[in-house]
């Protein structure tokens, strides 16, 4: 019997994940998608009609969910029978939409890890302040719980996972780099939800270097990196989930995001933290309202949905692993270009939610096979990498590897 | 018998007028101060106390009034027997507290133009919008009101007529330059009060040139001025109230203000307004609350009032007229340099409200010894400007005049 799949969330993300669904539908039983909006829903259907057809969009059924309420989720989940859960709703729902899961025997997988909506940048390391407490629960459960399978964090865990079984023999250092090099024609986006987007940046930036938690401010750190296709690139140590698993499982390696910004960008984005307009605190009014001036600041900003008809470039994401192989420097390379234009073609959406909810469907569909339905809680470098590399290079996100400068290819 | 005086207003401007009206108690009967919060006229009072002593502030009473209410203001000029109303409260209540002068008589004072909060950049002449349409009920009620009596709107309009009066015989230009060369600590503050400020520059610029209104964009035209004791310093041509009345008066000349602005401070304008948060029209949170964005950046910026403990270096502020004499070129420049340090010693505040707040105060004195007491409604540069300037000079705003580029004494 197929698996019935819901798809928790109705924006970006959840865009593309839907029409990825749909594509793929064969893997999957029953395709369903909630969230608070019914409307936001609708127009993803809609958009699953208009590239993919009629056929396609009958697979797919739409509820409204208030994904705060666990009680909520977990009855759609068995109202729909759904085997496995992608939830690619905003950050805040993550702990409730798992708590159904528990409840429900469900699968669960997610792209970003846990917030709070009270605050900013916790304790390192982050999966251990929500979700790791929850591991016990899922293992005596048999529930399966994939956390953080998006492009990054995911895939490039699972590129670090990979460079460190088959390509080295000790692992020194991994860092993911995050480069868009598209352009879109407004004056300024983030490329998704700001509120999220810029909760990423105001609180100390945690890498793990020599064994030991470092704490940075954010564009203290930056450095060129020379990527492939998109050249060589400014980007700037920055907090980000991946690094808190990746440190727990390889402890003895330095561990660093780095995600590539421009002035434009650096420059409004201290203005608006220099003011106090990226703060997730109150304030007043002086006529007596009370406002969260992050909620503000996200409502006068471009929907970053909007942006995909006139997004053009491409991004590239990887991961350099160095370390030793029979006693040798080496280092590794794996990444993914994609392109703004393309994935706008192919399912209307630009490349930053592309590359992120892609790997949610692959790793759905390996769940589905049984190849990834692992009955307890992991985070993706603990899965073996290559069933979902491969796959993604079946459904719209092919690998590369560079090793020591050279291209080579990658067999999975 | 001496005239009851009463301050509307209870911020940065009412307090120095607050000030030196204690300090020059003698021109007065009784002085009141309100405003919608008792706690800021009270603290006013407490600065009063603290810096003149018991018998100054004994000299003031404090009352809470809404200023939008037109009869609440009516009610109390009647209560205090205020014969003089010195309007220093936001910009949007002029109207109403006009109205309540047009009802009991009482002189009206204020310090800039009326602004619909609705509304940004109205159709020039700005005080044809809403003063100059009550101008004929104050003569024939026989109100005094004299309008933008602070300095910028104010005494460089006292400058432009007292140079056209007294040293040319035409003019062709009258150009009003505005410089702070003070520096705070903070990293970012307007000066007064945020929204009255980003207002001023979110709308169009209006010059008058060759007769007629020219439009320009904020920022778009610059250029250096060599001002006495700041030395050469970059200024914009910004739209401001002294424009449209004077251009009224001297209508074969150009009027043009040009602001001081450094690259700091445009480009935090820039960011805000690029990004939509200086809009004065609601936007929603994806929560559904409704806020102006404007009133959330006002929010978490410095109250300017706050600033003055920090603030060090001086302002220039002055009118250039060019015209001729005798069928000779002649530029006339008269101008004040004020001193941010000596204004908080003094009163307690920067001198941006000082140089806004001292005119108002010697106007009302005027109009309390008869000599401005002019029983219509007029714009300053329609009064004597020397008693005004002689008067100035001796309670803290000496000007100060060079013609042709050389120093010249400035006789009253």
């Amino acid at each position: 019997m197929k698996k019935n799949l819901l798809i928790v969330g109705a924006g970006g993300v959840a865009h593309v994940v839907a029409h990825k669904c749909a594509q793929n539908r064969d893997a999957f039983g029953d395709i369903h998608i909630a969230s608070r909006s019914m409307a936001k829903c609708e127009a993803i259907l809609a958009s699953v009609r208009d590239k993919q057809g009629d056929e396609a969009v009958d697979a797919i059924r739409a509820h409204a969910v208030d994904a705060m309420d666990p009680g909520a989720v977990a009855r759609l989940i068995r109202e729909t029978g759904a085997h496995i859960v992608i939830n690619v709703a905003s950050s805040f729902v993550n702990m409730s939409v798992l708590e159904a899961c528990l409840q429900t025997g469900a699968a669960y997988l997610d792209t970003a890890i846990h917030e709070d909506p009270a605050k900013i940048c916790e304790t390192p390391p982050w999966y251990g302040n929500y979700e790791w407490k929850r591991r016990e629960r899922c293992a005596e459960a048999g529930v399966t719980a994939i956390l953080g399978v998006g492009f990054d964090p995911g895939v490039v865990n699972a590129y670090a996972r990979l460079a460190a079984d088959e390509h080295l023999d000790t692992v020194r250092s991994i860092d993911i780099v995050d480069i868009n090099a598209g352009k879109h024609d407004r004056w300024f986006s983030t490329n998704f939800d700001p509120e999220i987007n810029f909760r990423e940046f105001t609180g100390a930036v945690y890498s793990w270097q020599d064994r030991a938690w470092r704490s940075n401010r954010m564009f203290e750190v930056g450095r060129e990196w020379d990527m492939p296709v998109v050249g060589r690139q400014k980007a700037y140590l920055t907090g980000h989930d991946e690094v808190h698993s990746l440190s727990r499982n390889y402890p003895d390696a330095d561990v660093r995001f780095w995600m590539g910004f421009g002035d434009h960008y650096i420059n409004v984005f201290t203005v608006l933290k220099n003011l106090g307009l990226l703060s997730e605190q109150p304030v007043r009014t002086a006529e007596g309202l009370e406002v969260v001036p992050l909620k503000v600041v996200k409502a006068v900003l471009p929907d970053p949905a909007s942006l995909a008809p006139s997004y053009e470039g491409k991004t590239c994401i990887g991961t350099f692993v160095r370390g030793t192989k029979s006693g040798e420097e080496k280092e590794v390379l794996l990444f993914n270009v994609a392109d703004h234009k393309a994935a706008y073609e192919e399912v209307g959406s630009q490349a930053i939610s592309y590359t992120a909810g892609v790997p949610a469907v692959a790793a759905a569909m390996l769940v589905a096979s049984g190849e990834w339905d692992v009955r307890t809680m992991v985070n993706v470098e603990e899965l073996d990498p290559k069933p979902f590399l491969a796959l993604l290079g079946r459904i719209g996100l092919p690998s590369e590897m560079i090793v020591n400068g050279v291209a080579r290819s990658l067999v999975h």
